[in-house]
């Protein structure tokens, strides 16, 4: 039993590696602004600080605190979110990574795993992307992240191991279904349920690797066993490609009923494509996803009609 | 003639390149914090405003502005001195660029230029270090321009053209004398000529790139002359290595008098070595650097001597 630090426990990704921690006898704290979140989304037992990772004021109150690793999911999360209001996003995504790094410097904290994304990426060639390929930012929110995986690099030197997990596209039960603007699977999912009728911002041969959320919290779990006071970059990715096209279709086969479709507009800082090699994160944390998209998808359609 | 605003002109860069613009006919405004530069150093004629270049109040002064190009300088300056407070750090050479960004979106400023530094580089092997490098940034000053990279990538799809130029180690007349943090030639001369005696932090062995002012002048008015709405970055390099000890006898040599010398201790965030590859920068820009190093450090001490 250790205590842990979970940030963004309200949200999707952040309670379901708190649930884990907990349920295997763990203590965890969480910080969390409620921005997207929800309070009852934070799993029970869970200690809850409401505040922004970001406030010197809020990771103060954790100065006194012993913690075995601290695990940083919080922060806006979605591209196309981040032109709304750039100076907040690299608050959020980048400034919050420094102090919490700094806390774990300062209270001998030795393990840090944070929640990058595949969005560093930006266009890349149609192939597996490595974690060594150049990163090409189309969003502000990537560019946060970006800067957030160049901290943990440096605090490394200071004998933190440090795991930066690139996520592909998370999805599964408990993927916020309101929040039209972030996660592509529950966007999709909220309206065909709740409209009878989908819209697709972009062209149906963009593709995406899917990563259900069972397998993302495997990831994290195993990088909190690193020990080796380095900083690694891993991608969270299956290496399986998936178009939109392909998406839709198999979302449709689970649903009950046949939505609509259309396809007009665009995303702001989207990618076209991209999907991950998966070797590097088979090398360091014996990490491979066991869950298939038909398996994922029916669970989470299954979740969503009956959570509706 | 046309309107420039140059940020942190009260510094060594920037008032060379303001004070160029200025020769040339052209009205130019400023930006800076005086928390390094000095006032006496703004060039005559130039407009200024005090204040951070991270601050929105700031910023919103020159909504109603005509400008024909940005020239963003200002910003904390030393890969040493961003250990001291790296959230400053963040502000001072990440938020900036984005509000000053945001800002030309605002008024149709088509032209961008940015000071981005080659520490972005990190540890590279010994060869001369080409643009598409991977960067390994080692300080947070290095993280924040490449966040600041990333944002004028961002913002060339707004049809600004936005160059980044990776300046080297900058050296010549008018160089800050008493920071003795910041700037390898000034360092070791301020010292030499001060207490007649050189402490070199780290090894005799490390090499740098030594760019002359006069030419980083000229690679700043290049860019500016750029019209293709897209975002490219270059080094402001020589391609020539020189090593901490030859840069010392070059120095000593153009110097009255023999300074004792010592070396001890290192330097955070330092890198061993680095040069950079100057071909890119020679095709997009036609430029090459037209001061030797001897020229250049024999202006410079001579400059030091009649200014001490």
């Amino acid at each position: 039993m250790a205590r842990y630090l979970v940030t963004g426990s309200a949200g999707f990704i952040g309670s379901a590696v708190a649930r884990r921690l907990i349920e295997s006898g763990n203590e965890v704290i969480t910080i969390d602004n409620l921005s997207t979140g929800h309070k009852e989304i934070i799993p029970k037992g869970v200690t809850f600080i409401h505040g922004n990772c970001q406030d010197i004021s809020v990771i103060e109150k954790l100065y006194t605190s012993r913690l075995e690793a601290i695990v940083h999911i919080a922060g806006q999360s979605s591209g196309e979110i981040s032109f709304d209001d750039p100076v907040y996003d690299l608050q959020t995504n980048a400034q919050s990574t420094l102090l919490l790094l700094k806390l774990a410097q300062k209270i001998g904290c030795k393990k840090f795993v944070y929640a990058s994304s595949m969005s560093v990426y930006g266009e890349q060639p149609d192939r597996p992307t490595a974690e060594d390929a150049i990163t090409l930012p189309k969003s502000f929110y990537a560019v946060g992240k970006i800067a957030s995986e160049n901290y943990l690099r440096i605090f490394s030197q200071f004998g933190i191991t440090t795991t930066s997990l690139r996520l592909f596209n998370v999805y599964g039960p408990g993927q916020n279904m309101e929040n039209l603007r972030q996660g592509m699977v529950s966007i999709f999912l909220a309206q065909a349920i709740n409209q009878k009728h989908i819209h697709v911002k972009g062209s149906k041969d963009r593709y995406r690797d899917l990563v259900y959320i069972e397998d993302v919290v495997d990831a994290f779990l195993r990088s909190l066993d690193r020990v080796d006071n380095e900083f690694n970059v891993l991608n969270v990715a299956t290496g399986i490609k998936t178009t939109v096209e392909k998406l839709i279709l198999k979302i449709c086969q689970y649903l009950p009923f046949k939505p609509t479709m259309e396809y007009s507009g665009s995303t702001p800082g989207d990618q076209f494509g991209i999907y991950g090699d998966s070797i590097k994160i088979l090398q360091v944390l014996g990490w491979k996803p066991r869950y298939s998209l038909d398996d994922g998808l029916r669970a989470m359609v299954e979740w969503a009609l009956q959570n509706k």
